[in-house]
């Protein structure tokens, strides 16, 4: 017997009397819509509850009422995860895990941080850094993004190549099932064997098959030293190789391996004047940022990288035109700002068609070359605006319009045929349409598309049995 | 509608006329004897697949005839895993993978390894090494043990402090699922956020959930260098704290930690004469072997790990007695056997009460005390051999009886009250019964009796949703 959705908000007020329960319009409406603002939508309500006890009796009441729960962190996700998707008959409960905050603690000799989900991915950083250790996981958005919504997501960002996605930095996560019960583990074991691991059904699952409440992450020693390093490169297939020399020597220093095309640090110098290092002879090569870091002194550092990227530069098989060595601390911040500084440079050139792909690392080349061949048969005039992090097999395939052509009125008549291209040909090389924005609303469609029914049949069997009455985030990932 | 079960294997004969099928007596009763001899069941007949397509046809015959599926790789488990259990109303098959070898290779810029679950896990590192990289996992039974069965058991061993157990080390798998169709893949790829983790589901998921055919595993670049330490330390709680500051010098080059208390490396000299460096002052020091790898030169390497080693010896308060550096590869080569030997060192005393722990590092020595503690109290004249990978919290807390006492009566009379006081310490700091080996059918009550009821009714729903008529592997892990 469900009891009547109506009667949710004043049962909460009954049962959580300190319960933060927002119901004003503007609250609502703001929670409701997504950053990049294509999704408005509605909820009865947004709770802010402080602890996990507080969220189990929530999702009782949910349950009891009908209402469905969407659970919302930093609200910075980019496929509309975060806010609900309305159903005529099925009301919907906003729950914000921004005041859950009641736990951050460090355990040294285990090199873990325990945290509750709502802390920002920054405050993570900080206080791993104020007890002498590093919490690798870095985003643009670190500053507003949860660690519950980092995990939701699997979120991944620019150190993934040496330490990992979120998924691979969770020793344990606690979490509240769709019955109200508090489930999972904190206990921060590198081995443990007994059962199914919940931990990895959770990470990445978007919201639907469980509340993040909080989680247990490695930590690791500070870095002493770093190096960074531009490299000139002739193309993709040069970036690769120099790639699987330089792995094979310095493995364990490389934390960053960021490829850039001609056109996206041209337009960064376009819009903003930051310029690249230069080879005259050269104007049209690719770029790549390597970042190095160790445990060992600056002296013995850069001393291996300088040797190894010298004998790189003696290989002329490898495509591998011309090694800069940042000389201080400044020049390196001046590069990093040239690689972080291309989204923004080509939303200046107008709206672009953005895709988040990956395959193996051995087949970008092939992707690369077929993709753009593909879409140069269309005759668009399309600009390739090309970079990601070539270590991680992932780049952001974005595509500009012609220059001097409306972008909106572009998108609306190709948007279309140009993902179809990407996501066909990302396909053919083994690769995946989503390698770290995830599935959420904007990609469900396309997640039932290109997954293998025996796949999806399996996707739908595991939500069916963790969440039997589809209360958590009902309408993204699976439909 | 289920077939007649005796209408089986001449169905499969009539639809898989290669199968290898084989119903001799002996091979029969070979296949259903784990290797400790602790069980000795029985199947209608043990099938050789050699590709998944064959194995999906198997599936689906054994589904429509209501017959239930073990499968069974190198058969090296200590939990009795991979043998029937058998139920009076229900047949079972016995599924081995020794025949499923026609995947092997090698992709150096993607640094995976792609092999099929029949591969010996030796064949997997041979594989690699020839191929000029490391696949780091590494157990005892290597020669025998399968990749599948890694996967399916999520196997341990001396390298997971620095490379992860099997599960880090899985970039996708391929498995056959209970309704026979093919799923998961095999991709590769290093950031893909697209529906739930199907493969860390099958990973440690011991064969109950789908029968694991392929998978993709990470591979590294080769060692240059090798450094090997023996240190003395005052106890466990010194050689936490020496772990802690040796961490964040040399993190990156630690491969393995691996304590020994006393009377272990006492009892590998008693029966082997393998003799462990010695301080003459100090006879009850206890033992820690520490190996750091490195692609640097060992020149760079020596001098950094010496450096660091000098420096922790001038810190009396760390608790670190003294320090030995092998200054050959024969002398590693020896102290890597006295650790390698305590296991059959503490068989030549007699039978034993093993256990296979791990907690946060933090909090092993803790367990240590309050667990010794408690065993004393019993007096019973106990001695504990204690060993195990420190660096991954996980410790074999193997409990032999007084000396010149019949161990099987001991066993007999005491064995239960001993894990008893082991299991009720590890819990109560947060700590794991089954660190590696698994549970299977040895510890299926006991993962009943421990696991929070929330998570263990997870499992259970888990379970109903992927093999909702108990095909696979039925009365393993979950009761």
């Amino acid at each position: 017997m469900t009891l009547p959705t109506e009667q949710l908000l004043p049962a909460l007020r009954n049962v959580l009397p300190t319960l933060k329960i927002d119901t004003a319009h503007d609250s609502i409406e703001q929670a409701c819509t997504d950053w990049r603002k294509r999704y408005r939508t509605d909820a009865l309500g947004v709770v802010f509850p402080e602890n996990t006890d507080q969220i189990t009796a929530i999702v009782r009441l949910c349950k009891a009422h009908g209402v469905a729960i969407t659970t919302q962190g930093g609200n910075t996700g980019l496929v509309g995860g975060a806010v609900p998707v309305l159903h005529a008959d099925r009301p919907h409960l906003l729950l914000s895990t921004r005041k859950l905050r009641d736990t951050l603690k460090v355990d040294k000799a285990n090199l873990t941080i325990t945290a509750s989900a709502g802390f920002a991915l920054q405050e993570i950083q900080q206080a791993a850094d104020q007890a002498g250790y590093l919490f690798p996981l870095s985003l643009a958005s670190e500053g507003s993004c949860t660690l519950g919504g980092n995990l939701a997501s699997n979120a991944g960002g620019v150190a993934v190549l040496r330490y990992g996605n979120a998924r691979e930095l969770c020793l344990g996560l606690e979490f509240v099932s769709a019955a109200g019960e508090r489930c999972g583990d904190l206990r921060g074991l590198r081995k443990n064997n007994t059962g199914y691991d919940l931990r990895h059904l959770l990470i990445g699952s978007e919201g639907t098959l469980g509340i993040i409440t909080q989680a247990c992450m490695k930590i690791f020693p500070k870095p002493k030293a770093s190096a960074v390093a531009w490299m000139h490169v002739k193309d993709i297939h040069a970036a690769v190789r120099v790639l699987e020399v330089l792995q094979s020597q310095l493995f364990s220093e490389i934390s960053s391996y960021e490829w850039m095309n001609t056109i996206a640090v041209g337009l960064v110098k376009n819009h903003f004047g930051y310029q690249a290092p230069k080879t005259l002879e050269h104007p049209d090569v690719e770029h790549v940022l390597v970042q190095f870091d160790s445990l060992d002194t600056a002296e013995a550092l850069n001393g291996r990288v300088e040797s190894v990227l010298e004998s790189l530069l003696r290989n002329p098989s490898l495509g591998l035109v011309n090694v800069f060595l940042a000389q201080n601390l400044s020049e390196s911040k001046s590069w990093w700002q040239i690689r972080e500084s291309i989204s923004e440079a080509q939303a200046r050139e107008g709206l672009n068609v953005k895709h988040d792909v990956a395959c193996a690392v051995s087949r970008l080349p092939e992707f690369h070359d077929k993709a753009l061949a593909e879409l140069r048969a269309l005759a668009l005039n399309i600009r390739p605006v090309l970079f990601g992090h070539l270590g991680d097999g992932n780049l952001h395939y974005n595509v500009s319009g012609p220059v001097n052509t409306p972008s909106q009125s572009f998108l609306e008549d190709h948007q279309e045929v140009i993902s179809q291209v990407v996501y066909k040909v990302i396909q053919e090389v083994g690769g995946t349409v989503s390698a770290e924005h995830g599935i959420g609303q904007l990609k469900a469609d396309l997640l039932k598309e290109i997954t293998p029914p025996a796949n999806y049949g399996l996707f739908k069997a595991v939500k069916q049995a963790m969440d039997p009455d589809g209360l958590l985030n009902p309408g993204k990932m699976l439909l």
